[in-house]
């Protein structure tokens, strides 16, 4: 065991030498087998490729192998695939100060002189999730009290939900802010109790003007970032993802990290747009790079905004809003356009449709390019939240992947019955019809704007409850999916979803030899279990890159 | 011979399969050795990762290996390096109408039609060379004339200096030019004779308005480009360059030809200024890619403009026009910072500097700033053509690398008279003075603003004289080099001036075996001989990417 620490550590530090082959001994293994069934083993030989060679049950003849790694009888199931994650921003919040925790004033400035001493490189300090209610405070925080912690570097914090931002002195200055700054349409800037000096803090379209401020990450700590994201998603078990938006900067520092073999977590990329996919990918997507670690797939389109901002587009008015149906973020043709551009280069578009009418429009969309585009193209719609019923049958009718995070149904819940009204959820969240209508899911997190943790993502795939147990019985929950069909959905499916399969997603011979060690069997646990199963151990291609000790 | 030809063609459609070992037999070799000195052999031994093993005097006992290769008594010298070069320039003008040896409108009309033809696919038509003096027009064509050609797509074409181009109407109503557009300052719009219609042809400053509606290149065009330039260069034995001035579009297509097995050139690239340097290498250069293929080395700036256009930036003013000293394109602030900036990061500058002024600027700064960086950086000052005698020492005080093109002094030779008058030649194109003082020199050609024969580059570095054998005995002959530093210049010191010292630019144990069999010895060759060097192939890594039969 310290020596096979030992070589994984060489091999990281001078970038994939061969290495031999292991039997990897003694666990009580799962995956999804070739008929789509779990399928169980209790020992894995992995190939010096860092490849599946090999599962045995009980009864088989162990063979030779130069390594025996020895699982102790834990329990091994594929490496976790996340079908919907911006990798850069999960890094990039990893790096950043999260005040969520704080319970004062007081402590948030502690927190933030100890965040900003740790930090002595970072030109500006950021960071997000205070909340002056949760302190106690019965007022916003000042520019002034922000720099009694720091006043020699510009900070800038996002309040919890993203809609107030606080800033020091320094920053304002960086933003040209002062007493003759108007408060633009949309948006207020807190002044003091002149009426005129900015008190630090700026609400809703008035926190432009601060990001517009903020400088752009620079390339090595977009490389830091990186590095942060993979360690973040490696310790939920998450081995490959389907980054959706890829900009030119964050593809460069995956390449990066490719080419100096530090890349550990696999990629399928969807560029952040067609003008990014063509800088990034030409003509058509890359090959499979780095022993099939990255791969520009296609490209991720906007065609909607989201259902709590009352973006999303909906074919009839909000419950809560009546004058609003949200509204389409391209026009039908520009839509068209795009997707037969990518088409053409044999991409895979993966399209945001979260309101029906959004559903509607890339259903029909699909359905009218396919015909022109034979063939397999795996057409994404990611999210795919709410759905008129009429229009549910066509996932299946065009072989259209639903990209879902389960999580998001147990988050948007309450919200949701508010903006719909209670007649109009019969096509929300709606797995498990889906499935039954022929359609094809995968299943992912939406990080960082949810956990990365596909453990919740599968009690609520399993369930619909959230981790309090609500709502009991499960919201809507004919749209449950089984354990089976939930593991798939971020194993096999996730892997089908991105033209990865044969590659990663399963643990069957010839297949990259991506696992994970939990300390408990989900197809055993109860929901409430499952939601706590500890990650003891991550490997990618045959090389731990995660251990919990 | 047959076998291998075949061996080969598979190689570059599956990229890269393991090579078995070949004596490359009954060769005239010569290379650069690890004395500085010629040193001669005549049977190489290249390995299966494409390397030289082994060379061989007629003495020494054959090896055993796999393949035996006969090179038929032929000369055998190292791949030439161009050490300062626009590859996607190259491409790009390969792909593009040439109408230089066009000697009526007439002709130029049919080959205009017969360009579009051929390439259907092509959005515009765009081309070069032309010149209504040489065909006897005693006028310039107009948009009615290129009408009758082709009317159904656009087309635009530069007059042979560059400094005119002519549209047709389809071009012309692309750039939105009607009889109401204002003639710029600096540029001309010829008119029909009722002084109002523009003719279709622009000159200076007016030719930016139908630049401006030029179409960038296409990523798919860019790769087609990128193929080109690897063709044309590798025809004249060049296997290596540095490429000046890497945009993020360029870097993508060096990456998708590299991923995909078709990266033949290897290429020391240098970015487009210090934000793409950035973008494509992070917070260092990248490392060697691809098998020593690609790197990002450095960053390409540029310190001052051309002699002939009077932009190089001069200490006194220029002998043609009097109160014009040309000017600096970076103040001294900017342009140290950008260089603290890249050697902070371990970046190598190549900094353009042509005139005096710019030149000691260049020197200067370098001084300064070296030491705070200390170390083997190897400053390169690109093209370095004229420097004022008492500066000249300082490229070997600080093992500045001039990066110079030994065609242009020859091109330039009656120009740069002009320009600065008979009493300041001194310190211009100073090669042997450079060297005799310490400074290291590369020899490139800056094509495609000169043509990329490195034979024309030996010729003119040992003679000063041009392609007709003027001016007789050489221009300013004391700064001719031998013909031993000329090749040096472009093998093995265009390889240090890149950091690719043992890695290619010789044939010697342990480099990659990058050569070029010609037909004539170009140490015995006279100069007239040396130019007319016929290359017969050209092998990369071991394998032949180019054969005249």
């Amino acid at each position: 065991m310290k020596l096979k620490l030992l070589a994984t550590a060489v091999a990281f530090t001078f970038a994939l030498p061969a290495q031999a082959d292991v039997l990897f001994d003694n666990v009580e293994g799962l995956t999804i087998g070739e008929d789509g069934k779990v399928q169980r083993f209790t020992a894995l030989v992995i190939d010096d490729d860092g490849k599946v060679a090999q599962i045995l049950q009980a009864k088989d003849k162990k063979p030779q192998t130069d390594y025996r790694e020895d699982g102790k009888g834990r329990v091994m199931i594929p490496g976790l695939i996340d079908a919907h994650v911006h990798v850069m921003g999960v890094g990039i919040g990893a790096l950043t100060l999260d005040l969520s925790d704080t319970n004062s004033l007081a402590e948030a400035l502690d927190r933030i002189r100890a965040f900003a001493a740790a930090n002595p490189d970072r030109p500006w300090i950021l960071g997000r999730g205070w909340n002056q209610e949760k302190w106690g405070l019965g007022r916003f925080p000042t520019a002034a009290e922000l720099d009694s912690a720091i006043a020699d570097r510009p900070v800038y914090l996002e309040r919890v939900d993203g809609h107030a931002g606080w800033a020091n002195s320094l920053a304002l200055r960086a933003a040209g802010v002062d007493a003759a700054t108007k408060t633009p349409a949309g948006g207020r800037i807190e002044r003091l109790t002149d009426g005129k000096t900015p008190s630090g803090v700026f609400v809703d379209r008035a926190t432009d003007i601060m990001q517009a401020a903020v400088p752009a990450p620079r390339p090595k700590e977009r490389d830091l970032a990186f590095a942060e994201a993979q360690k973040v998603l490696h310790r939920f078990g998450i081995t490959a993802v389907a980054d959706m938006g890829t900009s030119i900067e964050d593809w460069q520092a995956f390449r990066r990290a490719g080419d100096r073999g530090a890349l550990t977590l696999r990629i399928m990329s969807y560029a952040a747009g067609p003008d990014q996919m063509d800088l990034i990918a030409g003509s058509g997507p890359t090959p499979w790079l780095y022993d099939d670690k990255l791969r520009m797939n296609g490209v991720k389109l906007y065609l909607d905004g989201a259902l709590g901002s009352r973006g999303a587009w909906l074919k009839r008015p909000y419950a809560d809003d009546p004058g609003n149906t949200g509204l389409p973020l391209m026009n039908p043709a520009q839509f068209r356009n795009i997707l037969v551009r990518a088409a053409t280069g044999n991409f895979q578009p993966a399209i945001h449709a979260i309101g029906s009418a959004a559903n509607e429009d890339a259903l029909n969309a699909v359905a009218e390019i396919a015909e022109s585009f034979p063939g397999d193209r795996r057409w994404r719609i990611e999210h795919a939240q709410i759905v008129d019923p009429v229009d549910l049958p066509k996932f299946g009718q065009n072989g259209i992947i639903a990209s879902m995070q389960p999580v998001h149904q147990t988050s948007d819940r309450v919200m949701a019955e508010a903006r719909l009204g209670p007649d109009r959820l019969e096509g929300a969240y709606a797995w498990n019809t889906i499935l039954q209508l022929g359609g094809r899911l995968a299943f992912g997190s939406d990080a960082p704007v949810e956990s990365p943790d596909p453990f919740a993502g599968l009690a609520a795939a399993t369930t619909r409850m959230d981790a309090m147990g609500e709502p009991f019985g499960g919201w809507r929950p004919q749209d449950r999916v089984t354990r089976e069909q939930a593991l798939a959905g971020f194993t096999s499916d996730a892997a089908y979803a991105g033209f990865a399969e044969g590659r990663f997603g399963r643990l069957l011979p010839g297949e990259r030899a991506d696992f994970v060690l939990i300390d408990r069997d989900p197809m055993l646990a109860t929901p409430s279990e499952l939601r706590a199963t500890k990650v003891l151990e991550t490997w990618v291609g045959g090389r731990k890159v995660y251990d919990a000790d």
